[in-house]
């Protein structure tokens, strides 16, 4: 370490030049006013500024920056567009950040084996906007697909409204080509093909937060778009009313596209946002709920859940009755995060998991949190799938109040746990959560996650710090692996 | 290794008694008659007798064997019913086999959370039979579902007819108890939560083909009945057309639930088998189409299937018209590996994978495979998802011709390579394969492969020789690991 920071001190300028020289002088900021955007991610909580951050155009140029920062011990980490909401590309080590925004073609689509290649800066909402003319989509919807890039979907295992039917984001990587963290350049199932054999470095690579390797290409699945759609809102008195329903509309053998759900707190905060489409604000929860799929199919799905809305004592419910209207109800959805912003200085979104049954209880513990912590708590979330997203409102500027927001997020994660949930569903863990992961993982489980690191990334020069808790067991996994060289 | 040989040669008996101390003396085979059953498992080629069959009734007498096996330097391996297709139950170094028949109990049904927990020994088709008077049922269903286990499923990631709609055993599994291979207990995901953070284990171990762990406890995803369900049976003259009316159907927008193809050769078989249907003798190809779903959007999706292969010139196209018809035509296309030895005396099962859209030029290729070794090759498969399983026909009395089937088996899956494919799509590549896995994998990869496994099975005492081509990169990645912890 002391070699290390004296190397810093003395050709710190001799690494720019040398990272310069790899993607060409005007494909590097170093200056610290150029810097200043990049302390932080959609995880606006710690903020560090990176030694630099460089732009490759290519995968061979981030092979060769990868190569560079291993032989000079230079701490490094992938960004894509910024997005994240638990702190993944935030550079706690005065890493070098390797912006992928500059590799954002669409390489090919493949519509007769469904499939398209892109890199990974690739905007999500770009892919379903360059195949819809032929009837195809990209299915992971995050909210902020308009902006958030593939290669960054890959890392968190992103999630969306429409993940309930068809699975996050894992379950459309077909194929990925990888930077490791010695510079090799390795394909995984590259040609699309599902189900590779030996082990499924396909799963592993994805959401793996970029602390194994660097995605510098992506092959995904594509979908044709469903032939009918149909989407309904329900408005509920009772939250439990609403819980219920969702639950009910499960059991009833229905699989929407998409059951989401919002709160009283959270519908105020997007009544407030900039697409308000006039949710009664007396409300106690509501439910929005898409079905898709044969059209002959969907009048009857639709007809069971007004039924089970009925049964659940819903105040109104109504089906859109045109594209305008269900494209107004998911703009104010999807702007839910942001849209606190206008009834709170600031907000801190969690992310928990949890059992479909336990949905009441787990929203009343929140309550009580919410109120613990004087702190008021919006709920917007995947319902269908447990997926909670607890918007902690709060005021930075109030000494102590952000520390009580996190404390409060923390508790939120802890109810999710106690139920025999877990503490993120699609924003990953990044530096946000990694002390929380202790609520469901043992010590034994741990090593054998970092032992994993170890492999991909033996000197923890990628991304370190992230995903597990420090004072990292990183002494322990030296230890493990010694005595297995021993043997 | 001296020493291990000089060990067992004078305590052989020794650890036949510990053992046996562990489960108890009738739970225990170690006389050569006993265990000439446990000499190889669904892949006849090769042939090896283990040192002792255990057969544990908990996770505890698991994980006191595996201590025991580890710590004495026994190679070990765990085994479900032995229906595996690729021999990765075979004990080729002598070792004590954990046989996980007698942990076979469905251990809880949660319908609400659309989960079930079974122990590994516990059979396919009985989750199906256990739950379907409440109208639900587990998804993966192997040809041998009837006697192979959710274990063995989960070592081999075992497909399916109907895993074109529903994906594979991983796309299942919602937790897992794993013994790792020094003893301890560790559980992933137990609660059944989808998406746990840090890096997939569930996914990693799942088809990992018994070499990372031994799973003891399994969480899987339950599914509701379909509404409805309608099967069409399609004879087409000209094989081509058969696979255009594939690549139609899937391009329309229609997903079946299952999308199954038989050739000439396999017809023949299937109608010489246990349940002959009256197929056509002198067709070229049939296809086994079924849609499920909703009931009211099953028609429209059967009109326009029966309008592909009309268009695609099918000679014959029919829909079941009772649940018996359909019961037939899936015990004819089920029982079709083994419906090959009425055609022949011997039969080696392929598994490649190809994009959907090679699937005329690889059964081409298959065919010149064919011609040039000499031996009849039948093609029964899962044509929608591109999964082929070529069987070859031989007869083992006849010098040289196991070889033959061997290197014909060797071709087809080149030929699945050659067209960016994969060698397995549901069988894995347990002994049989492993050579084969240097087709699709560099150096490279195949060491990110090896030091996984060094994770988790260091002494690799485990499953040795399976999954990764021999002479195995072992001294390499001792290196690696060494080269790591110098640093």
């Amino acid at each position: 370490m002391f070699l290390l920071n004296k190397k810093k001190k003395t050709s710190g300028d001799k690494h720019i030049d040398q990272l310069a020289n790899i993607v060409g002088p005007n494909e590097i900021l170093y200056k610290k006013e150029d810097l200043l955007s990049y302390d932080c991610d959609g995880f606006v909580i710690e903020k560090a500024l990176p030694k630099a951050v460089v732009f490759p155009k290519n995968t061979e140029e981030v092979a060769s920056l990868v190569k560079y920062c291993s032989a000079n011990q230079l701490p490094f980490l992938a960004r894509g567009a910024g997005t994240g909401l638990s702190g993944g590309a935030i550079p706690l080590n005065e890493e070098v950040i390797i912006s992928l925004v500059k590799m954002k073609k669409l390489i090919s689509v493949d519509y007769e084996n469904r499939q398209a290649v892109v890199q990974p800066g690739f905007v999500n909402l770009k892919l379903t906007n360059s195949i819809s003319d032929k009837g195809y989509y990209y299915a992971p919807d995050p909210s902020s697909q308009y902006v958030c890039t593939i290669g960054g979907n890959v890392a968190e295992n992103a999630g969306g409204a429409h993940c309930l039917k068809y699975g996050v984001t894992t379950n459309h990587i077909l194929g990925l080509e990888v930077v490791l963290p010695n510079g090799e350049i390795i394909e995984i199932s590259e040609n699309g093909v599902p189900d590779s054999p030996g082990y499924d470095l396909l799963g592993l690579l994805t959401g793996s937060e970029g602390t194994l390797g660097i995605v510098t290409k992506i092959t995904v699945r594509i979908l044709k778009n469903p032939q009918g759609k149909q989407t309904v809102l329900a408005y509920f008195d009772d939250i439990e009313d609403g819980s219920h329903a969702v639950s009910d509309i499960v059991s009833a053998g229905i699989v929407p596209a998409a059951l989401e759900m919002m709160d009283k707190v959270a519908i105020e905060g997007v009544e407030a946002g900039s697409f308000p489409v006039g949710h009664p604000k007396d409300i106690e929860a509501l439910l929005l709920i898409e079905v898709d799929g044969i059209s002959a199919g969907i009048e009857e799905q639709i007809d069971e859940i007004l039924k089970v809305c009925h049964k659940r004592n819903v105040r109104e419910v109504k089906v859109a009755q045109s594209e305008e209207e269900r494209g107004a109800w998911w703009a104010n959805r999807k702007t839910g995060f942001g849209a606190m912003g206008a009834i709170s200085p600031d907000y801190l979104v969690q992310d928990g998991v949890i059992p479909r049954s336990t949905l009441p209880k787990v929203l009343s513990n929140i309550s009580e949190i919410s109120q613990e912590y004087g702190l008021r708590i919006a709920n917007i979330f995947h319902a269908g799938d447990g997926n909670l997203h607890p918007l902690i409102l709060f005021d930075a500027r109030v000494p102590g109040e952000t520390e009580k927001a996190l404390k409060a997020g923390t508790a939120c994660l802890k109810a999710c746990a106690d139920v025999g949930g877990s503490i993120t569903g699609e924003h990953g863990v990044g530096i946000e959560k990694k002390e929380e992961m202790r609520f469901i993982f043992s010590d034994e489980e741990l090593d054998a996650q970092t032992q994993i690191r170890e492999v991909f990334n033996p000197e923890n020069l990628l991304n370190q710090g992230k995903l597990f808790p420090t004072p990292s067991r990183c002494m322990d996994v030296k230890k493990i692996v010694k005595d297995t060289v021993a043997h």
